[in-house]
This record gives C-alpha cells, sequence and structure tokens, in this order.
C-alpha cells in the first residue's frame, strides 16, 4: 500500500471516496457552466492529480479555476475553434476555455489523426492552466500510443543567469503504454521544484534546501517566505548558473515556451498570466501522439519495453534504504493505494470546497472514510 | 570575437583553418572506404563540434570512430536500409554504419516527408555514435523547419538510486529556426556534465565539484579518477537522488532510451556498445522534422521568434558579471570567431590525426595558423 506522499500532520486530514469527491467537483463546475461531460472532465484531471499524490496540482487548486470563472476569464465551456488544419496538424484557439478541457479535446484530436495519419501535432493556444500534463499523455497511453503533451505556464522561474520571475516552470510529459501496467509516464516541470513544494515548507515552517530559489534580489534563499511572500523565483532543473547544468533546465524550459507559446500564437514568458487575472492567461499548449505500430510493431514494443522495465528494476541499488522507481510509478502506486483507502484532503481544503458548493447551492456528497490521525 | 572555451593551457594549443581541417578529416575516412560525399558529411560533424566550442565530439574522437572501422564494428559507408516505411514515419536500420552518415540521411528522409506531410519521424536502429545532435537539427533548421534529434549511447550514467555506469548520458537537440542568426538550438545531455568535462578536469589536475559524478562504490566524488580510472558515473541533470530534481534528469534520459532503443528496436542501457567494441553499437536515434507552416505561419513564427529572442536578452541580470544566453548562442558565435581565427586545436591530437593519415598515405593538409602561445 505505497502512497509517494503522507498526510502530514495526519491530524489535519481526512481521507475521501474518490468517486464522490470527483462527483462533487463535477457538479461544481456543472453549476458554474460546464456541460456534463465537461464537468467530468475537468473534476477527473483535479482528482487524478490527488490520486496520484501531486496534490499541488488537486483539488487544492479547484478555487484557482471557479474564481477564473467568476472574474470571467476563464470560459467554463470549451469553445474550441479550429484555426488551422492538415491531415498531421491542427492549430486550435481554446477560447479561453477552462485549460483541462481544452487539452483533454486537443490529445483526442491528437489520437484521431496519429491513429490515420501515425503521427500528429496540436498546437494550442488561447487556453489556460491545464493541471497535470501527464493526464493528457495517459489517454494516448491508453490508446497503445506514445503521448507527448507540454504546456507554458505563468512565470514563476528565472531564467539561466536572470533574476525575477520570468518564464513558466513549463512541464512535458512524455508516456508510453507497456504491456503491464504502471505505463512509463515520464511528466515533469523544468524547474528543480513546484511552487507548490515550497509552500508545503512554508506551511511546515521549515527552510528550504539552498539552491531550489532565488530571492527577489537574485540571491540563493532557503527562507520560503522570499518566494511566496516577497515574490522570489524558482531555479531551473540543474539549479543557478551553470555549474550543475541550470542552462539545460532553462534551455527546456525555453524550447517549451517557443513550441507551446511561440509556434501557436499564444502567450510566452511574463506575458504569459495567471488563472486568476483579469484577462485570459492564453496559455500555449503542444500536444503529440505518435502511434507505435506505424513506426516498428505495438506487440514487439510491448515485449521490448517490459524487458526494459526489467532491465532498470534489476540495477544495483546505491543502499538499500533506496528503491528504483520508473517514472510515473510512484503515482500509480499511490492511485492505486488512494482508490482503496481515500484520498487525503487537507480540512481547510475540505472546507474550502464545500464552501464553494454551499455558494452554489450543492449538497456536500464527499464521503469522508475517516479522520486519519 | 567571442569564444565559449578558451584553450587552456594555450602554448598546448595550434590554431588551424577548419577548412582544410575539414578536407583533411575527410580524406581519412575516404581512405578507410567512406564515399567522397559521405566523408565530408562525416568530417563536417566532427569539425563543426570544435567549431562551436563542443571539442568533446570534435577531430579528438576521431581515434575513435577509425578504430571502430578497422575493428570491424563500424562499416565506414552507408549500407542504410528501410524496415518500414508510411508518409510520416520511417524505420531505418542503418547497418552498423558511422552514425554521423546514419544520422544525416536519416533527418534528410524526415525532412522530405514533414515538406509532404507536415511531420515526420524516422527512427533508427543499428547505428553508431553519432558526434553532436545538434548538428542534424540544424539540418532541419536550414528548411525552416523545427527539428528534434535524440540518441541513445554507451552507459556512462547511473540511473537515479543506483550505481554503475547503466545509461547512456542520451542528449536531446530542438531546433527551431529564426529571421536572423544564430538559430535557437537546445542541443544537451541528459547528464549534468559530458565525460569530456571531467576528462578537462583530469588533464588540469583538478578536482571535480562535488554532485557532478559517482564512484564505482556509489559516493559523491571530488576526484576525477574515480571516474576515469575506477569506472565510476555521471550524475543525471538533477544530481544525486531526487532532492534537487535528479529523478527528472534520468526520467528524461530513460524517455529518450526508450524512444531510441525500445521503440526501434536497437539496444538500450548497458547493451549500447562502445564504437570500439568488436561488435556493433547498435545505438538507436530518434528524429523528427516538423514543417512550422503547416501548424501555424512560418511568417508568423519568425517574426515572433525574433520578439522571444530579444524578451529573452532583455531580462534583468542577476549580476553585471554575467550574460544572458539563447540556447545554441555561444557555439554559434564561437563558430563565427573560429571560421575567422581558426580552430584551436591541442598540440597532441594534431599529432594524433597527422599519425592517422600517416597511416593511410594521405598528406598533411592542415593549415596551421598560429602557435597560440
Amino acid at each position: 500500500m505505497y502512497e509517494k506522499t503522507v498526510p502530514i500532520p495526519p491530524e489535519d486530514f481526512v481521507r475521501v471516496e474518490w468517486t464522490s469527491l470527483k462527483r462533487y467537483i463535477a457538479e461544481i463546475f456543472y453549476a458554474l457552466g460546464t456541460p456534463h461531460d465537461e464537468a467530468e472532465i475537468a473534476a477527473d484531471v483535479l482528482v487524478t492529480a490527488d490520486l496520484m499524490g501531486i496534490e499541488s496540482h488537486g483539488v487544492q487548486r479547484l478555487k484557482r479555476y471557479t474564481m477564473g470563472i467568476r472574474i470571467g476569464s476563464v470560459r467554463p465551456k470549451a469553445t474550441i475553434s479550429i484555426v488551422k488544419e492538415t491531415p498531421t496538424t491542427v492549430l486550435i484557439d481554446g477560447g479561453a476555455s477552462l485549460g483541462q478541457i481544452v487539452a483533454y479535446r486537443a490529445m483526442e484530436i491528437a489520437i484521431k489523426k496519429a491513429k490515420s495519419s501515425g503521427v500528429a501535432i496540436v498546437g494550442v493556444r488561447n487556453s489556460h492552466h491545464f493541471g497535470i500534463a501527464g493526464y493528457y499523455a495517459l489517454q494516448a497511453i491508453r490508446r497503445n500510443m506514445i503521448g507527448i503533451v507540454a504546456t507554458n505556464s505563468e512565470p514563476l522561474m528565472s531564467y539561466t543567469y536572470t533574476v525575477g520571475r520570468n518564464i513558466g516552470t513549463n512541464p512535458i510529459a512524455i508516456g508510453f503504454p507497456t504491456k503491464t501496467p504502471p505505463p512509463i509516464l515520464f511528466d515533469a516541470s523544468t524547474s528543480i521544484v513546484p511552487i507548490g513544494r515550497i509552500e508545503v515548507y512554508a506551511k511546515q515552517n521549515r527552510r528550504i534546501p539552498l539552491g531550489w530559489a532565488l530571492s527577489p534580489e537574485g540571491s540563493l534563499t532557503d527562507d520560503p517566505r522570499d518566494v511566496l511572500v516577497r515574490g522570489g523565483s524558482l531555479l531551473p532543473l540543474g539549479g543557478f548558473g551553470e555549474e550543475f547544468g541550470g542552462h539545460k533546465g532553462s534551455g527546456l524550459a525555453l524550447a517549451i515556451d517557443i513550441l507551446c507559446g511561440v509556434l501557436t500564437g499564444a502567450n510566452y514568458g511574463v506575458l504569459v498570466k495567471h488563472t486568476t487575472a483579469k484577462e485570459p492567461a492564453n496559455v500555449g499548449h503542444f500536444i503529440m501522439a505518435i502511434d507505435i505500430d506505424r513506426i516498428s510493431s505495438l506487440d514487439f514494443f510491448l515485449e521490448k519495453i517490459e524487458e526494459y522495465k526489467k532491465y532498470i528494476k534489476s540495477l544495483k541499488k546505491v543502499s538499500e534504504n533506496v528503491e528504483i522507481w520508473l517514472p510515473g510509478e510512484k503515482a500509480w502506486l499511490t492511485m492505486e493505494t488512494r482508490k482503496k483507502i481515500g484520498v487525503p484532503i487537507h480540512k481547510n481544503i475540505l472546507k474550502e470546497i464545500k464552501e464553494e458548493g454551499e455558494r452554489l447551492g450543492i449538497k456536500f456528497g464527499v464521503e469522508i472514510i475517516k479522520e486519519i490521525a
């Protein structure tokens, strides 16, 4: 019964039954104007993050989206238009709709095109924050395709040798189907840690490791408030400067900003807005599906990737106290665990989503399994 | 007159005229059985690395390839066969030929297919070490396409929480054309540093920064001999363990190993051989071209990417002593400089390639511009 993240301190959390949580979140979106099927997608993206132990992108982010809808920058239902289309490519205008729905639809289009053409790319402009990138790669995985999903995001990171929040943490997910679960699902932001990790340290009143973030003045800081309160920035994967490869993390973030922002005509860098800003965020996505059967053969691939998984798992551990993990494995196991024992939700978050429902006249249908402490 | 890497110590180097160097290297390949046009490609890949200040992949590697040809594991001329082909995808068997020629041809095929289909992927198995990944992305850039190139490589790195050399430093290049040079060319291995950087420290009798590498026993080491003599390993981008994101560097290396090795039927992990091993290395490549004009519009993209370059360049510097660099910019400027003032070649390397020519009865035609010291 593995869990990637264990609720700390336990007495602040309850465990809830995941399908009831999903249903409730979907009802909130529905009440805000999202059609039923789309509300279910948006809710599924959020709850899947909680199931996978990526709480930073889970229902604690609900408020961000509902605020965006209330302010008017986020359109609750997908009004997607196709700007350009060829047999292998599509450019979509997301109509400032909920990013989850736009990205879901974009990947469905990519999969359909890849099914007929072998490879397909869907570029998206005028979307919003879409939650976890891996969710959309999983859509391709379920069809035995390779899914590649990237997005830019509001600026939280400093490009190498600069100071201030000037580029997104621009994540990329690369997903591969496997014969037996879990699939291989690489899903990583291009910063060392997401802002959510800094928030966790702040809540626990702990110092952050030196090297994760910069103060607004451009010094390395171990004080989470320098980032969260004073507007400091995250550092790219590889860290400050070039000695440990920070230019590689920055360079990858920049390449993703070009694929998602420049190529599609979306915003980039500081121009990408937060979901709760007055103007639409104009986030861009780059979504791709590859039909394995066109390149080699699906059967061959599925045999060989199991062999590869075994290879990685059989490597010599650096010490007896560690485990070797495949990309996405921890998240997958956590999901299986939490489907059984419930999703841990912080009591404050539970209160927040309850109030959100009350405002909309929705009965609080989230089934609490137990207090954790 | 910018140079990314300055020869240290200068008295050990000479500067040579680059076209004469390229011609001479091409003659060596030709003498070993590579046809004229292919010999020129292979030589151009090596000399371009030297021009760009990526000496670790330059003519100092010549011996690796000539040894491979002599041993018989590397076929000097390209005997490429198409295993599978669709309008958007090709799977190639490189016939254990020189990796440079195989990758060059693969990208030409990708470009041609992308020109007609919009997007194309060429998977390659049974190839060899191909030098700098960025070279092949530049082929796409010259046709105003986006080029994405990845390869796996012989194991030099430790996957997160493991010890020993068990996964390649699997580089990826992503190249974008621009209206004015330099193009944007992200080209990075998934380790913190390449093995060549450790060799430079060893030659200069310096300690390496703690965090770059592991000893064969799995301890962080600052002694380059632990890696070079005792068989230690490089650490992935993000470093040891997960605290600074080492699992992201490892995960990306693994995803590339799957795209290049598992998907194509090439080798992976420890199975990938060195160029000078008795058996063919069976390196795999993943090569992709995207026709920008199919997704948005080339004119639009070229305008917007110049705007993006300006945006990055105008960011606030973290201190007055640093420069903000675009991916590939340093390499490009170094190339321009070295085309004018000559390519610095270590005297030992010059001796080595001279002897190589003598063995083959080739007149040493490399024009030495000057002693540096």
